[in-house]
């Protein structure tokens, strides 16, 4: 078993860097907050006698040699980056009970068979630069490494120049061999806390749909243009969400649709609305379900621009399709649960995670633990000591499993 | 008459300042581009034999000696400033229509027995800084001096302070008695067009209540949080301003209802929205009239929030009741349009308009001209030259009556 006051110490202490007024951390990824994150965790690394290297897009890892160090090595991790107001756990967890296995390795002076490294992988979050989990995706291919370093955040600065200005790029090449590929993470959802489970034993991933919605009317003058005349960009999208929360019901209760961002351009409090954005994120754990989602979402769309003589684009953004992960290494984290006697379940992710990538890689499994109210991307975000220890302990076991001892 | 060509050439040159790509001008109050309009102005009346003075707010004035210069001026003007994406004529058709009305006496050697005044009001749009007609009101008392100084922009810069970056604040004092204000304008609507006349007598202003709404939920994953687990305040704006678009139809024709600006705190497409702002501009020309579209729209948000488990904040912004103008310079308006020939109506104008605070403090009229399409606050903003000269040449008329020769 990990020592659960240290791994909770050091959540505690990532939590400082860039700790927001009301509990949470804003560490937008590439940031200055979250190359002092890296920064933190890099020494802890060190200090664990691990050795660090960094790759193109900037994902960081840490590795502790293993027996037979020319065999492929086990992974942990997560990422540090954060939302713009994110909480304390969602990814922190992940890489700190990493460097919380390890740290219980060498305290009892266990040696594995197969090196262990731990990863932080670059903009997992999605809300700086997108798509989400982009460090991961280049690591795997699943992203040219070009395309990645050309995405733009809002202000037009590319991963690049954000690499750059930070100093997180590195020379390691992307991809390497692994053996197999374990990711601690809070539920983020209620599941496991509704159901009473500490341990979540994570079969797969949902799919997931991102699009861009542009709505174009005519900008015009609040005070002098009749009802009848107008074509309100932003009346015509309050239609659209209205629809599109219509539509989630329709799709209950798998189906999730959420509209995170909206904005008018060129905005003033007497013109009236012309040119305007949302997004739009949809999720369903099945493939086919999830384009049917798609379908109506842009057959919807259309019919309210029609009727109100407004345009309207929509761009695909971002699909991740549904992920299986591997049955060997699924198995493992239920038997180490098992083992420790914790109370257990199956679950599919409702979050991407970098674990999406890794499974399309190399054998990959997740644990999830519960958070407190199944609330996450919130500064509020909180887990129990406890559940924080026991998701940690059965990361132990299995990656012990897998990496021999 | 005027000289029509001249106005329209001096119209186009000031576009030129600040010109957007797609045929409009883009100076927002107080900005360098406004300052740079301003700066034009200014030249064209010193070459015109006018004297410039500023006050405290930045507003700046333009004075042609009178016979008897002891005597209250006869004040003409309207703003340079304009909205993000603005039209050449809007707030600019006034201040140049003064201008020509000087050139023209000029050229025929006309003296008037009361001096002339041509005033440039700050910040007229309300687009960067509120309210609107900030400068007018704290010229009439209707603002403190203190209250408009401390208005700040979305980056928190204060009136002050962009008054001192761009040098435009000046040591005249507010208030000055005035005999008399006319102000020339675009209609910015359908009417006169729609109705065929050149010329609108407007004999007042409708009244305008400005509120902002917050709406707070709870952000959280998008990913992972059931759908009836959820309180999205995106969903529930979306709700509130679908039900505000139908309130307007209950108070249909004369009642106009816009949401022109809408943001969400800290948004991220992966994220629930949890906090987040919009802002409502309610017309009517009937004072109680509009005290009900008020209270029905402040009933329809609360009952939106409580339904959803949001909460929902609505703060008054600025209230102009409906102004009836001064019968006198209204008689003089139609009078001119009537000697002249040119085809006239009565009208109420939808915006406000500086001269709507100068009808509190002095004897005040406007000339409306038709726009085309009746579109404005749009860069395609757009008038016919000949009611461009038109309308200039019922202000000349309007005025000499009122100035004496
Ligand atoms: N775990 C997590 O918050 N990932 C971001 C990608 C997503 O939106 O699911
Ligand atoms: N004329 C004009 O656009 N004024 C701005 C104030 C208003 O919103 O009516």
């Amino acid at each position: 078993k990990i020592n659960g006051p240290r791994l909770w110490a050091s959540l505690m202490a990532m939590a400082e860097v860039g700790a927001t007024a009301r509990g949470g951390s804003r560490r937008l990824a590439l940031s200055e907050e979250d190359a002092a994150g890296r920064e933190l965790f890099g020494q802890w690394c060190r200090e664990a006698g691990m050795s660090l290297s960094r790759d193109a897009v900037g994902n960081l890892f840490a590795r502790r040699a293993g027996r037979d160090d020319a065999l492929a090595p086990v992974m942990m991790g997560s990422h540090l980056d954060t939302q713009p107001e994110g909480g304390r756990f969602d990814g922190v967890y992940g890489v700190l009970a990493g460097l919380e296995v390890v740290r219980t390795l060498n305290d009892l002076g266990i040696e594995t068979e197969k090196p262990l490294e731990i990863a932080v992988w670059t903009n997992e979050e999605g809300a700086r630069f997108t798509p989400a989990m982009l460090g991961s995706a280049a690591f795997t291919g699943a992203m040219s490494l070009e395309a990645a370093l050309a995405s733009r955040d809002a202000e037009g600065i590319s991963v690049a120049e954000a690499l750059a200005a930070c100093g997180q790029a590195g020379e390691r090449p992307p991809g390497v061999p692994l053996d197999a590929y374990f990711e601690a993470h809070i539920e983020q959802g209620p599941v496991l806390e509704d159901n009473g489970k500490v341990i979540g034993v994570v079969t797969g991933g949902q799919a997931i749909c991102w699009l861009d919605i542009q709505v174009e009317g005519q900008a015009a003058h609040a005070g002098t243009t009749p009802m009848p005349l107008r074509r309100d960009a932003l009346f015509g999208a309050a239609e659209m969400i209205q629809g599109l929360e219509r539509l989630a019901a329709r799709f209950a209760p798998a189906g999730l649709v959420t509209v995170g961002q909206l904005e008018i351009a060129k905005s003033s409090r007497n013109t009236i609305p012309g040119d305007m954005r949302f997004t739009l994120d949809l999720r369903n754990p099945d493939d086919a379900v999830l384009a049917r989602m798609e379908r109506e979402a842009r057959a919807l769309i259309a019919a309210v621009a029609e009727g109100r003589g407004l345009a309207a684009r929509v761009e695909p953004h971002w699909l991740s399709p549904a992920t299986p992960f591997d049955a060997d290494c699924v198995a493992a984290v239920r038997a180490a649960a098992q083992a420790l006697g914790y109370s257990h379940q199956d679950i599919v992710s409702g979050a991407g995670h970098d674990a999406i990538h890794l499974a399309r890689f190399c054998p990959t499994a997740m644990v999830f633990i519960p958070c407190v109210g199944g609330l996450s991307h919130n500064e509020a975000e909180d887990a129990l000591p406890s559940d924080v220890a026991q998701g940690a302990d059965v990361l132990l076991n299995a990656v012990l499993a897998r990496a021999g001892r």
